[in-house]
């Protein structure tokens, strides 16, 4: 039976790969559903750069004489975040002066083109990636896509509200310190941080590259891992690469022993005035425990300052080695908070930097004795929920609020996985993250997995609501 | 059959095994017929701290209670260098001012102590490891066993040479940019430099913490690898460790295929007016064939790039980072060379630091594509060949060209072994190292022994001649 994509059709790539199992269905169908509920939705902060329909329905057409069974990703619509390059599509970084054309995709992004998936656009974005909150870009601030008075979260804020609002399948973000997991939270999706280094950066435009990392958004667990393992490849060649022997890292694995979840001991959670997301995040644990999983408290505290090396700390030389030299030529190109963000690089020593690598490697030895038997890390994937207006009133402190459960999760070496949980009394979502030691990708997932299957749930905003 | 000690008795760690499984055999007689030796020798430079004989004695007496099956290094003696720290005896790190009195052993000196070693004393060094030559210390120049008109090599001087003269069988000494290597070459002994964080370094007193690692001398390639598995644990809460799933790592491998050897491009050959260094190098690598190895070249300069960031780079900081704030309190009581090196650390800032890391990522990945079918870089451990007095007219320069072959190895996470190969016109030993990317320590140390195998030579300084 074939189902004609319409309005309220799941864009999942389950649901879209059943369609494409239906008599008559074509990738050509598909992108033009695409195209329609973009112009629908009128949203005009989600998008930087929308490739041209014809261009898409070109992709789309070049594909329906070809077997589906070549293409895994065959007709499955994704986005970019602005800060990765696309072949035939401008880069930003959400700063039209840093603007160029890229000849050809990241390594992440070909490879989904060659399964088969079919990138419309590029996404709004914090400029240079540089922010949690979804607020600092010249193409507007980005909004949830559950209530436009609050922010989407960043800094993969459109390619989280893309995936939310089914215009696309799934979308390729960035994560450094929070980047793809956070938006996500705000837009009721699921985030997958992979290992760093276990997918290239490559093509990346850099924020702060040693901790850099492409992410994923994604409608389901599933859906995530399979975009993730797509986009992996073992290539020795590749300086961003982190060669490992497990494989295929972004697999569900099969779990022998009960999981054990780790969370902060309950006078170190912090959620800054925000009583309903704290009362959502002791509902969740609770709910962890009713799963039958184990419920341990740690000491969160060199968590958090392990965190604060990336934007109070030595890391902000990264990101000034990577965009001072742009920054500092075209300061009146460049957003105010993002100047004074990445210019306080410049004045980071060589040995606060060595002494700052040291302590975390002393802290990432406390992590090894935590999780040596597989144990993870559960949080809210952010604390605070603020609206737009209250983010741009005071950028930086809040800002740093929504980094106080993500922003060490890179420096730690943890991968990352955040998911759906709840939604507050104003009907705007809250999610949780649940982290793991470098490459547990798959065991991230596999928790994910168990708890939001229970949770009998759809994900994103359902588009009934909008038809 | 008895074989009481004697002054041309090895003490190799096979043959000392071969005479306690003879009756009558004792660890009191070996430690009395070792200090007998140092005394005849004569030599001032090579202990900063020699354990008092009867306080030996004593150790020596407590272990011939016990049985020799628990004690896999059963009344084996050894020396440590003096930046390790020993139980009962001081760790100057070759400043009297620094010196303290550590209330335990580093965890890899404990860990010998516990198979039945014996340390009977902390051996000389280039003040704060910093030096590659021997010749900066307040205890003296120290020089080689070979030649005493010529540098012993460092920062291990003593090490290395209270192994070459068999007043030891083995002795411990740290390697951050060729410490554990250079003083191997010039005095006809083997050096690992493992594989960094694959031994604890907890208990070093740290010189550039990053990049530093414990090292082994010896008279045997066999004995190197004892020494080290020895010195190895898995301890998750050690933070200069990393895990490795590698075990044992310190074990001669099963290798199927035929191994190939990478050596510099020979116009990359630098050996700054070494005409004798130069043409050993060649008659190596000739050898190197003659065994029946693949020899091809390779583009040697991202690596003279790398060992630049060490000494004159980004890894200053480091240095500064852990030894900067003991120098800038006691200008007086540091040699002005050590000083004004680490000093110029502190001029290093962050981006300089993080744009380095990234060009050594890159350099790595080259490193990855070379040696991605288990091929090894083969290189002279040292350059040139210099006399004391010519180090102490010109410390800097010519402590850099003994580097140039030595320097990249840690930066570039690449273990190595040094090893004997021949003799220059006028006595001085001249070695070899091979390197290979991290936790390939048994591949290196099989290529060491079969080609020191096949020279059917004595290391180390033969006794008889002292007799």
């Amino acid at each position: 039976m074939s189902i004609l994509p319409c309005n309220n059709f799941s864009l999942s790539i389950s649901s879209l790969r059943e369609y494409y199992c239906s008599v008559g269905s074509s990738p050509v169908d598909v992108i033009n559903e695409v195209y329609k509920r973009i112009q629908l939705d009128g949203r005009d902060d989600v998008w930087i750069n929308l490739r041209p329909l014809e261009d898409s329905l070109q992709i789309a057409e070049h594909l329906m004489g070809k077997s589906r069974d070549n293409f895994s990703l065959f007709g499955v619509p994704f986005s970019v975040k602005d800060n990765i390059d696309v072949d035939g599509l401008h880069t930003t970084a959400a700063c039209p002066t840093f603007s160029y054309r890229p000849s050809v995709s990241a390594n992440v992004v070909r490879r989904l083109e060659h399964a088969g998936a079919i990138c419309i656009g590029k996404t709004n974005l914090d400029q240079f990636a540089t922010g949690l909150n979804g607020t600092r870009s010249p193409y507007g601030p980005c909004r949830s896509a559950f209530n436009l008075d609050y922010a989407s979260g960043g800094s993969s804020s459109g390619s989280a509200v893309s995936v939310a609002l089914h215009q696309v399948s799934f979308s390729i973000g960035t994560d450094t310190g929070g980047s793809g997991r956070i938006p996500a939270s705000l837009n009721n999706i699921f985030g997958l941080k992979p290992t760093v280094g276990s997918l290239s950066s490559h093509g990346l435009v850099p924020c702060c590259p040693s901790l850099d990392c492409p992410s994923v958004f994604s409608l389901s667990v599933d859906d995530a891992l399979e975009v993730a393992q797509t986009m992996y490849a073992s290539d020795p060649s590749d300086p961003t690469l982190r060669l490992s022997a497990e494989a295929p890292l972004f697999s569900l694995p099969s779990l022998s022993s009960d999981l054990c979840v780790l969370v902060p001991q309950p006078e170190q959670l912090e959620f800054f005035d925000n009583a309903d997301g704290h009362n959502l995040y002791i509902r969740a644990v609770d709910y962890v425990r009713d799963l039958g999983f184990k419920v341990e408290f740690f000491d969160f505290a060199p968590f958090v300052e392990a965190g604060n090396f990336l934007f109070d700390g030595p890391w902000l030389a990264d990101r000034y080695a990577s965009i001072g030299a742009f920054l500092e030529d075209h300061p009146l190109d460049v957003l105010d908070t993002t100047y004074g963000i990445v210019q306080k690089g410049s004045l980071v020593t060589g040995e606060q930097v060595f002494k700052a690598q040291e302590r975390v490697q002393q802290i990432k030895a406390k992590i090894r004795l935590l999780a040596k038997e597989g144990q993870l890390f559960l949080f809210p994937t952010v604390a605070p929920l603020c609206t737009v207006s209250q983010i741009q009133a005071n950028p930086v402190e809040l800002n740093n609020q929504f980094g106080y459960y993500s922003y060490f999760a890179n420096v730690l070496d943890l991968c990352a996985f955040s998911f759906p949980f709840a939604f507050y009394p104003n009907g705007m979502p809250f999610g949780l993250t649940v982290m793991a030691p470098a490459f547990n990708d798959g065991v991230v997932a596999y928790f994910a997995k168990a708890f939001t299957d229970s949770l009998n749930s759809v994900f994103g905003k359902s588009r009934f609501s909008l038809s």
